[in-house]
């Protein structure tokens, strides 16, 4: 099967792939109109939401091909990998604020959004919905923890003025060596040692066929660089972008990137949900978060002494470290009880609403 | 039987109506001594008491002849009554800073106080105390949820003083109606939907015999108006006495409008726990103040255009975010278990006597 | 037996009594060479851990001689006498940040280090490990209660800029009073009325033989004489040598003093771990932080009017203030579930490890 053919094949099976015409749309019109800031940003948009789609599926069918511990690793390497090559575009562009806010927003959108709407979903067709409560907590625990990790820079620095700059680039570094080393530690547990408490969030994508090895290697590379060529048409032209539409650059790195970067996990936990398999989304939603937290961030503090203009450290604005916080409490008290029903679904759902509007309206402030 | 006959039977049943005989003495005092200012707010403490008594009774009662979804509705719309009428007032007395001390008191007293008394006088006769863990825990999320919605603003507005007082005004209006929309799904869910989970709380006020309904009604619009008048007086008194007695505003707010207007639900709450049915005591408690937070809150901002003198908004002062958040975590904490013990109240009231030390030692500040 | 042949057998039993070796030496060296403080530290470390782990066996050995009411009593009165010994010596010097550093380090240390580790050595050996949850989720609501008790005054004056240094030490006070009568309650709740929830915690030494009480009376007397003279040298020292070691002095209260005083409960928590007994390291850890938050920390206050140059007051510096709540949140949610697993202890300790490379790197400031 070639790779038009698989291509082809997965245009029927999954109908969102037809946004992929927008791939070269996007990359011819920032050729002839660089200065339509605002066409770029919508078609850009519309084009990394299929993209992350095919990344997803191809570091599957890697995973399946590999067997279950390279595939894991793999799976929960790249799982996040779209919301990666954004940052990282971000990250060269020294558009800070836009990283981190993409940081901070993939958490919450993740823990909020995607499990709000996976309880909705799920509540609208069945009363009450039990998943498994053992796993649910210890992966809530992971996040809490994880998310704290992240924060205690930001926390301590700012309820603790006398801290300079210094002090946060140095506190920045050894914390993201520290994130790298618990994720390889995270690693070794989920896939090995204790695999069993996490199989059923393993196969995000099952009832699809996974590719021949070749074709999924060819499509892992080559879309990773078409979401980077598309991701920079994105980070060029979002702040102009945003002006248009009324939107503060913290709305864009929380809401927008957080959304269209996880579009394909979303489409996996939605679907888990409406098929009474709540267990599986609340695995997707909640591991997708720690992944954030304890591999994408310390990987771009890193990378930032590489490729960014002035290294890059931890520490969140105010709101952020609040969002972030309350957004993982939220996850641990209403993981708790191992049942949902629609309602529980809503008042997350909306907690996410408030925190998109204060955004949105919040007045424009320097990174 | 006539609304004297009605009264009197309930004076036989319930002592603490008479404390009604300081209705008509507030009211006569207010117009021969309007200067007395102390003398006028012990008096409409000891008004007010009685009065919101007979406002559960007369609401249970027409509850009780509609049926289960009209009177649920009711219930819930009207269980607050007496705290929304003293609101009113104070916001149209242009007191903001009582309103919000009120907001804030009353969801830290239902939480704080009632479970923890509830805990203790069932502890006291009973060695541990079970019930049921699942809707505790629904209901505790719910509060949870319900709190942080309504603390959104203020966390921000001040984590992050580049917001101003526009931003503040925007939101909290765009806010309030989400909550109201919360609500109106909340009562969908608990009286349609899944009224099973709440159905133990719904019975207030088990045992009494349930007012014709002439009579309930007559009591509901008759005595709304009594609350009203006296309300009034205490608005007007309160700042005046609280100097004489040393307290200053936040405490007054915070501390006793709250236990004056919460006085008929928490002898509900206690009653259930010493008959070991602390289900009852819990669903009153959790569900009063996610009530306060979902309806009475956003009500009163979106009134505030119409009666107030000026807009109010949804910022509370950083203590009292601090002392919402606390409550509603150890709510979340200590419900968690489905069990209780005597010394679990003792630590839950210590939490909340320690509010009061520091709300009483606290200096005045200006709202 | 004779005190000299107790030692003896001790030191055959329990191979860290060869430090008492140190006990000597630190006196000595403080006379000959008073300004070497490096040296002075590292000696009065080294005598300090034998020293507490004598104090623990000769508290147990009277308690086990005077039966369960009055031996659990003074186990638990007594079972932080090492801490309370180093923060009085620091009271009296003044060192007043060095006291709240102590009193903030022994919570957290005893959370996350003690509490973490066993998990992570208990995990090492089984797979996953099972303990009460019923007993442990009380214990983490009270520490979580005692913890929020001790941290209002700090969170509200920090929150409330107002607020006078009066107010504070009034607060404090009152406070104090609070807290300790919320720890006899707490005795007469754990020893008398419902002591079965803490069986298992009770008996630390478990396999030990208890000395006889004339011993173990002389052993606690003269031992807290030693621990007292070397906690001088230690206070004396430790500004002085944290400078040479690069520590700043919150590191050096946080996290040096809280190893050192809990090295003989730690020793417990640990073995009970790898002995498969959970359930004695949760109530370890859990139960000897609650004590410093409702017992050390209050008499510490009171007590400051009578030995201190002047009183201290129960306000922390912020991120002291957000470390223990960290810490507490992170107590609840992990021993929720009543399961643990090698790498939540490795998260645990990372959270650990993360607040001591922050206090480490955090530039030094005035108390």
């Amino acid at each position: 099967m070639s790779f038009v053919a698989a291509v082809r094949k997965e245009l029927h099976h999954t109908p969102l792939l037809w946004l992929l015409v927008f791939v070269p749309i996007v990359l011819a019109a920032a050729k002839l109109k660089p200065e339509a800031h605002t066409l770029l940003f919508v078609l850009s948009v519309l084009a990394i939401v299929p993209l992350a789609a095919l990344l997803s599926h191809a570091t599957e069918s890697v995973g399946a091909k590999t067997g279950d511990a390279v595939g894991g690793l793999l799976n929960a390497t790249l799982g996040n990998l779209t919301e990666l090559v954004i940052a990282l575009t971000a990250l060269y562009a020294g558009q800070y604020m836009l990283v981190k806010a993409s940081i901070a927003g993939a958490i919450v959108t993740n823990t909020l959004f995607m499990l709000g709407a996976s309880f909705l979903l799920g509540g609208l067709k069945y009363p009450t919905q039990e998943y498994n409560r053992v796993s649910a907590r210890m992966q809530a625990g992971l996040l809490f923890l994880a998310t704290v990790a992240l924060l205690i820079p930001s926390a301590v620095a700012q309820a603790d003025s006398a801290a300079g700059a210094i002090f946060s680039h140095k506190l920045s570094v050894g914390l993201s060596v520290l994130l790298i080393v618990a994720y390889a530690l995270y690693m070794l547990f989920s896939l090995k040692t204790h695999r069993e408490l996490f199989a059923s969030a393993a196969h995000g994508g099952d009832g699809e066929v996974p590719w021949p090895m070749g074709v999924a290697l060819a499509t892992l590379a080559g879309v990773t660089v078409l979401v980077a060529m598309v991701s920079h048409i994105f980070v060029d032209s979002v702040q102009k972008a945003a002006e248009t539409f009324g939107m503060s650059p913290a709305f864009v790195g929380f809401i927008v990137v957080a959304l269209v970067g996880g579009a394909a996990e979303m489409a996996s936990a939605f679907s888990g949900a409406r098929k009474n398999r709540l267990d599986l989304s609340v695995g997707i939603a909640l591991g997708s978060a720690s992944q954030i937290a304890l591999f994408v961030a310390p990987v771009l503090v890193l990378l930032s002494f590489f490729i960014g203009p002035t290294p890059m450290d931890l520490s969140f604005w105010p709101g952020a470290v609040v969002m972030m916080l309350i957004a993982t409490l939220t996850a641990a008290l209403v993981t708790n009880s191992g049942r949902s029903a629609w309602f529980i679904g809503v008042l997350v759902l909306m907690v996410y609403l408030i925190f998109a509007m204060t955004l949105y309206l919040l007045p424009p402030r320097a990174a």
